[in-house]
């Protein structure tokens, strides 16, 4: 499957209604952050300049923005993968992966030859543009910021772009390169769903000079976010209470998700607190027999032996999986 | 001012809350459609693909779009609005106006040249596009869906498009040139949030040929609709009923707010049951005094005549306006 998250072709392959299965194809915090029902003109007015920026506010406080960096907020970090090589000079990109898909696809389509690369170590000459994913999705591999500033002069030299993208990088603080904004030719990707546990809001941020903002702010448009989306974004983002809280429960779970893979025969080769990266020699076996017993995880096209897990929300669903697991 | 909706330049020059303020600067339904508690999937899980074409089907029912057509969603008409003119092929492209201004800003951002013209028979020979609001704003002015099929014809010959925005399209059944989608380079743009009255949810349409809705589709990428927007939209554009007593509901408000109107001494010479689009010799001096008195009409940088009133939600709200308007 291209993406985890969707039981759309878990349904159609495999049968039973939505809620019968336990979906852990994805990296979406099962404990969502408390909505609160929202003001009818979060709804029924247009959004304002002044709720925009609130919530840029609130982004800026939660992501740790310095003050001369820009920020921009999207209809979900799709929309700004899909729009920044576009608005991105000519020439070559470095993808390090294997990773989320939609990086190599957006700038293929905007016309950027491809360099595939296993780490930034192996950055080719020719390339202008690097993206990395940091934590990395599905391995959860870690670069630090200080080796991310060193590439980021690297291509400044080149005329060129790093994109980092931090959709998983909410879990640890001391993971994000947010300092380096500003000053360096780099663009930072912060996802709102994922963490927050609200994927189908579609929030996302880039964090990157003034100049860069501004001229996505002006190719998305004005209302680019919608009224519900910067109600709950506001306010999510102003608790910090909840973050720390959450962060702490996500990593227990994780553990305890550990726990049942390892039981099973699965190696933990990595993941962060959000999904859990696992190699067993039968993964695509186990992968078909999960979802006969309704449980969706995630398999890769360019892999045989790895499975990736997204947290089961409570201890029943932790029985549910490690009970369809057992041999 | 360049859009109406939003108060915070009202609020920044003439003070109050938002909720002392009456906004008529937008042409947007006082009565929206009844919101029921969404499921909590809607906000929590990645919109599905099961979602997208039940949204989709339901948009098919409600603007009665051909077989032969293809149709894509977006988060609001106005990222649509962004998006075409970067699909277009190169040329100059003609605007009917006054309109709304985001086309032109658009199609000139995008690197087309633009010719403004009055109506459509004055299309120029050297354009190879040409943009149309329908019914427009703020006039109300409503070309026959015959008589743009011949200018969809003439472009089809210089490899152009149509664009037709019928952003107010559904408040009078008949307006829609729905029926020539597919077979000629003709785009309709149909929004939600206006006639549902639900300009925060952020859902828009495009309508055109199979081929150019699924290139729309691929530069917005997946997940372009928020789960909120795809639970919403789906139910309110089932709800055949609904809209046909809000179409009834609106022409009833809108003959009550000529009413007032007429007795201000304004010539209400245009409009649609959204909005209404009146003449008065001292138009900014009544504007002014309007939102000394927190209520926002709009008025626009090309005329000192004309002020543009959306519909006053209640009796009281009727009352209100006519006590401000009287001498």
């Amino acid at each position: 499957m291209k993406h985890g998250g969707d039981l759309t072709q878990a349904m159609a392959e495999f049968g039973g209604a939505a809620d019968e299965w336990l979906d852990l194809s994805t990296g979406i915090n099962p404990w969502p952050w408390p909505m609160r029902k929202l003001p009818d003109s979060a709804w029924q007015r247009l959004p304002s300049r002044a709720d925009e920026q609130a919530l840029l506010a609130a982004a800026r406080s939660a992501y740790r923005v310095p003050d001369g960096a820009g920020i921009v907020a999207a209809n979900g970090t799709q929309a700004l993968i899909q729009l920044l090589p576009r608005l991105a000079t000519d020439g070559a990109v470095a993808i390090v992966g294997p990773t989320y898909s939609e990086h190599s696809a957006a700038w293929s389509d905007a016309g950027h030859p491809i360099a595939a690369i296993g780490n930034l170590a192996e950055l080719p000459a020719h390339v202008t543009h690097a993206v990395i994913v940091n934590p990395n999705n599905p391995d959860g591999r870690i670069v630090e910021p200080d080796r991310l500033v060193e590439i980021a002069v690297v291509l400044q030299r080149r005329g060129g772009w790093l994109v980092i993208d931090e959709a998983f990088a909410d879990v640890e603080s001391g993971i994000s390169a947010v300092a380096s904004c500003g000053k360096l030719p780099v663009v930072i990707l912060r996802s709102f769903g994922k963490f927050y546990g609200l994927a189908g809001i579609r929030l996302g941020f880039a964090i990157t000079t003034p100049d860069l903002a501004h001229r996505i702010h002006a190719l998305l448009g004005p209302w680019a976010v919608s009224g519900p989306a910067l109600y709950v974004g506001t306010k999510a983002l102003n608790d910090a209470p909840w973050a720390m809280q959450t962060r702490v429960r996500l990593a227990a779970q994780a553990i305890k998700l550990d726990g049942v893979l390892l039981k099973a025969g699965f190696d933990v080769v990595g993941g962060t607190s959000l999904y859990r990266f696992a190699r067993h020699p039968a993964a695509l076996a186990l992968h078909r027999r999960l979802a006969q017993k309704r449980i969706w995880c995630r398999s890769f096209d360019w892999s045989r032996d790895m499975l990736r897990f997204g947290l089961p929300h409570d201890a029943e669903a932790l029985d549910r999986l490690a009970a369809a697991l057992a041999p």
